[in-house]
């Protein structure tokens, strides 16, 4: 088949790779010229413009959004849209806010463009070599693509989720999970590590990865982290969040969902940017104004 | 190899098989003598009493405790210490705390038996099929009892973890991590529930078993429990907890670790066996005191 895609950064740039490997043609836009022209195929053409992209896909043209959620994705919509003919297929493979997709939809449903909202998990290893993907969108139009989410996706790592929005409503609460599940491992191993026992933790995740109820990927990533660096001291403990962790919380509150495991791994990440807090000081200036109990002074 | 084993019971049971396959000879005792004659081997010898089974163990002894942990683990030891001579080896594979196990190696010390914890992870089919263990004791000792874990665990999945104690220690921390991976996991279906969209949950947790970041062999389980139970309507949200996600949580509290996730998984689980809750009726007072909203009456 033949597809555009609009964004070759570290996603766009292995899902072009994956899908020339699978005989599809590929042209590429990106706003940084010289990443589109990275790409060396026979399959391949870098185009210098999304007009120019748009003008060198036969039609009915599939085009495939990897970029930036938000601002960027909602300018090149713009951008797009009108360059697009009816029967025209837009994917947003990015990390969009469910709301602003099934915006985007009532907008394209205008337009007779056929929008399909894609959540891409596994990483840019995962769009490179098989991603996990879960796609919204019209069911029968889906069929036309169908071949393409075969094609990139891990064996069975593909999944149609119904309307438009519920491939990126899932993706956010994946990233939910995740997040949890990321907490969850950490705080472990913090216990193990205040304790009063030696472990190696490299040789920990591996134990744990073979046989035990908690194997995973996750858990296999800190068994590569852990051998690259044992106590993991080249790196601080600050975790900064992407945004799906928040989506995931603030949805939890909107459907009034008791999600705490989340919300607090989110809580704890918001927690680590900081080196001190007021919360601190607040409980700190209360202590010393009711018991007298030390605080310990800014220098 | 030759090994007594006291308790057959679900893990005991698939432990002795599982190394009856690996050509060792096991005895065996449980208080059930129909548990205990239920195994039909050429290398196995039910026996009827722990003395019994210490007499037909050829001497240094093995012996592997597989019973509840707590009071029964404690009264076996009581009972079985007597019987043992210096140089025979005592392998703890239940789910004992960490110090009552540091405590026990005090004892058997006086007593010159060399004393390993050994906490066992992967379920029955683990204990069956290849389990995952971690096991703390003396280092020496260990290289003779080396290969018994390397014949009933799954590949790669043994380690010595160091001192007595750092077995049982790491297999509860292991179970910290797991009520937090499986809350977090919870709660994103739960949001999926909840959501407007109308997803398959056996199809979703397959889709995150293939490619995704967080596939694991809990989500994979989560695939199972859906593919039997689409909406999981046949049974009640109750969760029952087992002693070492509070050990790990109590743990973190005595190092004065920050591991709100665990231990607020282990709180929902509280939560979940009560219908209502006095936190509640306390909340739903207040506001009815300082705003006058309405409460709901018990009938």
């Amino acid at each position: 088949m033949n597809i555009g895609i609009i964004g070759l950064g570290k996603m766009g740039y292995n899902l072009a790779l994956n899908l020339l490997d699978h005989q599809h043609n590929v042209v590429g836009f990106d706003k940084n010229e010289e990443q589109a022209a990275s790409i060396a195929h026979q399959n391949y053409q870098p185009q210098s413009s999304v007009a120019d992209l748009v003008q060198h896909l036969p039609v009915p043209r599939i085009v495939w959004l990897m970029v930036p959620a938000g601002e960027v994705t909602e300018k090149v919509i713009q951008e797009l849209v009108p360059l697009l003919e009816k029967g025209d297929i837009l994917i947003d493979g990015g990390n969009s806010h469910y709301k602003d997709t099934m915006k985007r939809k009532h907008f394209l449903d205008a337009q007779d463009i056929a929008f399909f909202d894609c959540g891409t998990s596994g990483g840019t290893d995962g769009a490179r070599n098989g991603a996990c993907t879960m796609i919204g969108g019209d069911k029968e139009t889906f069929k036309q693509i169908e071949p393409l989410f075969q094609d990139i996706s891990t064996d069975n790592g593909y999944l149609y989720t119904g309307e438009t929005g519920s491939g990126h409503f899932l993706k956010m609460v994946h990233n939910g999970m995740e997040y949890g599940m990321m907490q969850a491992i950490a705080e472990g191993f913090d216990i193990l590590h205040k304790s009063d026992f030696n472990y190696d933790y490299e040789k920990v995740a591996k134990v744990f990865n073979h046989g035990s109820v908690i194997r995973s990927w996750l858990m296999e990533l800190a068994e590569q982290a852990f051998a690259k660096d044992a106590q993991l001291e080249q790196i601080r403990g600050i975790m900064h969040s992407s945004g799906e962790g928040k989506w995931t919380v603030e949805t939890a509150l909107d459907y009034e969902v008791a999600a705490p495991v989340i919300a607090l791994s989110l809580m704890m990440r918001y927690r680590s940017l900081e080196d001190d807090t007021f919360t601190g000081k607040v409980v700190a200036a209360l202590r010393n104004e009711f018991g007298g109990h030390d605080v310990v002074k800014n220098n």
